[in-house]
């Protein structure tokens, strides 16, 4: 029979088992957040009904959609021709399916709902380098109904301090703006109308990729047709940074007065930033940063963006800001929310590329060596002391030579060997090898438990 | 606008926060007893290449899949009107994927490769009560490379019953049998045609669902033409069950004796059983049942179910067994293995279905209330603490009644609430309500932390 060639369709992470280890470690520091800051699990299925899930989205959004249909459907082909969308796609984010969930059982939560999600989302993008088709998103949103206290915009980026805190991947800057700071200047500026502005943003969103001057030349050329003035005050603007809270007070009342719009988001930006210290974050961690704008057609208040200081490449690491109303196209009830996402394949794969993230040791703690078959009541004894205290422990079955199942232990990351021959039963001990420290030592079979334990614990401490 | 209804497609579970912690934590207790046998975690893409996926099922499953499409691809429609399949689909189930992995990352992988994975899979099947189109499977599989010790077929027992015991959802027994067995006994019975034997084990496989009438008319009837002498030896053969390890072994041995296939089956059973006693599993756990066929065409030793003593109706809540070569259509190598499927999805559902599973507590330990607006900055370096001692807190933000405050925490499931007015902090101390028992009391501020840690751990062991 043909082989059929074993591989993974293009733009897919696909990890070795020590590699998913590092993953899911991440994946659990985030949820450990997550959760200490008071947000709920859900997850919802990967397919949703295509009607429910392309109700807001654009033309771009929708040709990036996988659809799906079981065998059946696909031989009733006929509808297909008639131009119809198949009835089933799979989410290509979680905020849509979000919005369905919070219209579907709104009746069941309690506002303002807090909710964590972590799953796959599925775009079918071209196929490129650090581009992915399949990839995990851990979101945190705090919905309200009818209104919710800006205070929550405080809460957000408490939460991605401690987040990224505890990922320990070096140090790291949470940006923040307000959408309608931004559209009160312009409208300061003469730029009132709201597409002009959405398409005065949209150049401004390229600044730290094209640099102030392209975007200049754009805004005073023919298709903006803005004076040298207002473009030198528009990138005046959105060149501002902070460097504590105080000094981000001095920035935006050098802004001079403006509209009600531009009052209501520099009232809002220092509430949130007095409050974001107040939530213990340290100021070198956040700051004013006045050019991010952000989804243009969705955020409206305080939006977010997250660098790694010593890699300004990676781009923003966490991204999210406040919006007006999360599920208008579902149900009447006004539903204002504020939120992030972490778009974790991807940062994985980056922090893997600068070399931020390394394989991780084995989740198995000990490999419990056959030296002699007929004592292998001995070792399943050992190995089900070890896992009743909670350590990973597997045993050799299938026996071999001992240097062959220490150089298996090594090879598969696992840091402690025990050894059981006849010498140590006889003396009722049992010798443990720390492949790690290249060292071992001798133990009583009564206090091994205890021992490893401690090892372990010292373990965890210096990870 | 006119609004889409928010709806989940037919076949879905999509749980409440309180129900989706409730799920939560059982998952977190399979990976915990997988990592604790020492194995390995493995994700792999939602989406495979159809070639990969089809290569060896059969029609039955092929009209289950779920295909997928890119608006791209959708629109050269031109390829499907030549009957063509979708070049990718959904999985439908983690042993095809393993099978893949494996061929795939080979020559990076340790042997035996202990693997688990818990994911969800796909199978576009007729909408109907209990039955699922999107469901976790939690598997594991130890695979060899060329052989695999039938010690392996001891350990997995083991390792169900430590999940189970933990799951805590009642006793359960895992029930046993053997392929070579099986087929050895019909051998001698004069069945020796392949074909017909599986067509024969296809009727025992409904023993349990039929009845031992039924199966015999169909045996002795007009498809299978057996004597009655024959149908009453399969008859007798396949209602074995054990009562503890011994008695299996005197099941085993009245059998009498055999061909080497059926010789094979023995021995394997008796090492086996015996083995699983000195992995610490209790006799009242696991038993010899003589009629346990499984997945005809894929198991050749061992083979596994787990019923719920107490609950017979929900049939196995985990099974598997030995089978001789993983991935067979992608590679030469020969690559035994042996594992076990727990369908996660529909288990939580037909556990809460009987009430042995109800909504969990909330994973928030502790809302911190608001009782004065002007207090904000104390309430949030109270909950600061309280986070960073690992206990997960809620702040109000938003304001209101203390009373309406209180009466979310109820509805949330959140067992603490802390009561912060002037008073308190003019005293130094703090008010713990404790919703659950109808308590509350007053503690230092500086012993907060404390005191709620020592609660919380008293309620996580009467959990």
């Amino acid at each position: 029979m043909a082989l059929t060639p074993a591989r993974t369709m293009p733009g897919v992470l696909e990890l070795l088992p020590l590699d998913q280890i590092a993953f899911q470690r991440m994946l659990d520091t985030i949820r450990r957040n997550y959760e200490k800051f008071g947000f709920l699990p859900i997850e919802t299925p990967v397919i949703e009904h295509s009607d429910v899930l392309l109700t807001k989205t654009g033309g771009e959004t929708e040709r990036q959609v996988y659809f799906v249909q079981s065998t059946g459907a696909l031989g009733a082909a006929a509808e297909k021709d008639k131009g119809g969308v198949p009835e089933l796609a799979l989410r290509f984010d979680l905020t849509v399916p979000l919005a369905r969930y919070v219209a579907e059982h709104e009746h069941d939560l309690s506002f303002p709902f807090r909710r964590y999600q972590m799953q796959r989302v599925y775009r079918g993008e071209r196929a490129q380098r650090g581009r992915f088709r399949e990839f995990y998103q851990c979101d945190i949103d705090v919905i309200g109904k009818d209104s919710l206290s800006v205070r929550y915009d405080a809460e957000i980026p408490a939460v991605i301090y401690s987040v990224f805190r505890d990922l320990n991947i070096g140090p790291f800057t949470i940006q923040l703006n307000n959408r309608k700071l931004m559209r009160g200047y312009f409208e300061n500026l003469g730029i009132a109308d709201a597409e002009q502005q959405m398409l005065v943003l949209r150049e401004v969103d390229k600044l730290d990729k094209r640099g102030p001057d392209y975007v200049r030349d754009t805004l005073t050329g023919e298709a903006f047709g803005l004076s040298a003035d207002v473009a030198t005050k528009i990138l005046a603007f959105v060149q501002v940074r902070s460097t504590s809270v105080d000094n981000a007070f001095a920035h935006l009342d050098a802004l001079g007065a403006g509209s009600e719009t531009f009052e209501q988001g520099r009232a809002e930006l220092k509430e949130v930033l007095t409050m974001i210290r107040d939530f213990g974050v340290p100021e070198t961690h956040f700051a004013l940063n006045l050019s991010i704008a952000r989804g243009l057609d969705y955020y409206t208040g305080t939006v977010y963006e997250t660098t790694l200081n010593d890699h300004p490449g990676i781009g923003s690491i966490c991204s999210g800001g406040r919006y007006e109303n999360l599920a208008g196209q579902y149900t009447k009830s006004h539903l204002p929310g504020v939120g992030i996402s972490i778009g974790l394949t991807r940062l994985y794969w980056q922090l893997r590329d600068v070399g931020l993230i390394s394989t991780a040791q084995s989740t198995v703690d000990v490999l419990v060596t056959q030296m002699d078959a007929a004592q292998l009541p001995t070792y399943l004894a050992v190995a089900t002391e070890l896992r009743n205290a909670g350590i990973a422990t597997e045993v050799v079955l299938e026996g071999g030579k001992l240097g062959k199942q220490f150089k298996y232990a090594d090879r598969a990351g696992i840091r402690f060997v025990v050894v059981l021959g006849e010498d140590e039963i006889a003396k009722g001990v049992v010798t443990v090898k720390d492949l790690r420290r290249e060292d071992q030592f001798e133990v009583a079979r009564a206090d091994l438990v205890k021992t490893l334990r401690v090892e372990l614990a010292q373990a965890e401490i210096g990870r």
